[in-house]
């Protein structure tokens, strides 16, 4: 074998080890995304089992973590990646931190709606979960594709997204507050509901973060925390 | 310059920048831990202007995580660490991760000590919150102490010390059910202790996080996840 085929061995080997890595980032997404859709399925049929279906599944998506951050450790240390490359395997190592952790709020969403199955059910089925759930599923779904496609105006559109998730999470949070002082006796069922939709706010977090890492990839610009500190705001109420 | 030189000379340089970036963690560890005590500070003393300082100063515990992470890009681009020195970097880009999330939860405590001083106020200023501030608080010293001077002993101490804290945070969080359900005009007061309560307890999370990856860059062993799928628990109530 002549040198510069031997460089281009490696070089095509390299490229599909990034390859398979960026695969195995997008099918710990698909994993993840299904997670989320019970859990929240759960909560609006009242499906016990199948809240704790979710939360047992979790070690998938954690097992998952292990083996693509092993995978980046890896390649780092064997291929010394630089520019672009590089930004992509940290930004991965980030991402799939934040897909962990959207991982472990299905877990408490499942949960909660098995404890919700549980107790009395309102007339419209948690719609306001239901809708923030849709909302915020679309979220971590577009981030994915921004993700899978390196696209830079996808990543932008959801990091703003995002706000209007948190809107939608304090108006669920203020209702929540009126229901508990107007009726004390469905504090405790309505507290689950506050802690669901909390975790839903926080998976919405979650794919910002994830368009932020995408962002920086793309273009080795960082965009977070890019609000000037008196713009700070509590997203508590 | 002989060759020999050449490389000690760059290998000295090497060090320096490894030790120069660890100094840089846990200064900003210094910094969060700073703001976490302010914040339980405004909460004990009913110190509104204090809350919204922690909360005004975030911005600080920002801009230090996205320096230290250039800077580990740039050792990682120009460096091409290997083995240790690449587990400390690759460590080092999740360990302030967390800790720019503790510096978020502080300054969500900010506001909310904010709040709650401008609320009727329990005689005993909030004991069980400052109690509960205080064991974290120690657990964050401990992770950051582990990290400097890569102590596993301590490190998984303080991944066990999460169950506490968990279980302390349990207690407060079904006590405040019970207080909202004996006097629902608490409830909008109270609600802003139980999420004081659930921030602090999520940066024991964010110590223990720091704490794997304490593990994982002195032995090259990740300790994460290594509960089995059936003994997994909701940490909500």
């Amino acid at each position: 074998m002549e040198a510069s085929d031997l460089t281009g061995h490696i070089s095509r080997r390299f490229n599909k080890d990034l390859e398979d890595l960026r695969s195995a980032v997008l099918s710990m997404g698909g994993v993840v995304e299904t997670q989320l859709s019970r859990a929240i399925d759960a909560i609006v049929r009242g499906d016990s089992a199948l809240g704790l279906k979710v939360a047992g599944d979790d070690y998938k998506v954690n097992n998952l973590e292990v083996s693509i951050d092993e995978e980046c450790s890896r390649i780092l240390a064997t291929r010394a990646p630089a520019a672009s490359d590089l930004r992509l395997i940290v930004a991965i190592i980030k991402t799939i931190t934040d897909l962990e952790r959207v991982g472990d709020e299905a877990e408490k969403i499942g949960f909660l709606a098995s404890k919700l199955a549980q107790m009395d059910r309102p007339t419209d089925s948690y719609r306001e979960l239901n809708n923030l759930g849709s909302h915020v599923s679309h979220m971590l779904r577009d981030a994915m594709n921004a993700f899978a496609r390196l696209d830079v105006d996808e990543a932008l559109a959801v990091i703003e997204e995002d706000e209007h998730v948190d809107e939608e999470y304090e108006t669920i949070s203020r209702q929540c507050i009126t229901f508990m002082m107007e009726d004390p006796r469905t504090i405790k069922r309505v507290m689950n509901v506050t802690w669901a939709a909390r975790s839903l706010e926080r998976i919405g977090d979650h794919a910002k973060n994830i368009c932020e890492y995408v962002v920086y990839m793309a273009q080795g610009r960082d965009v977070r925390h890019t609000h000037a500190p008196e713009e700070a705001e509590s997203t508590d109420n």
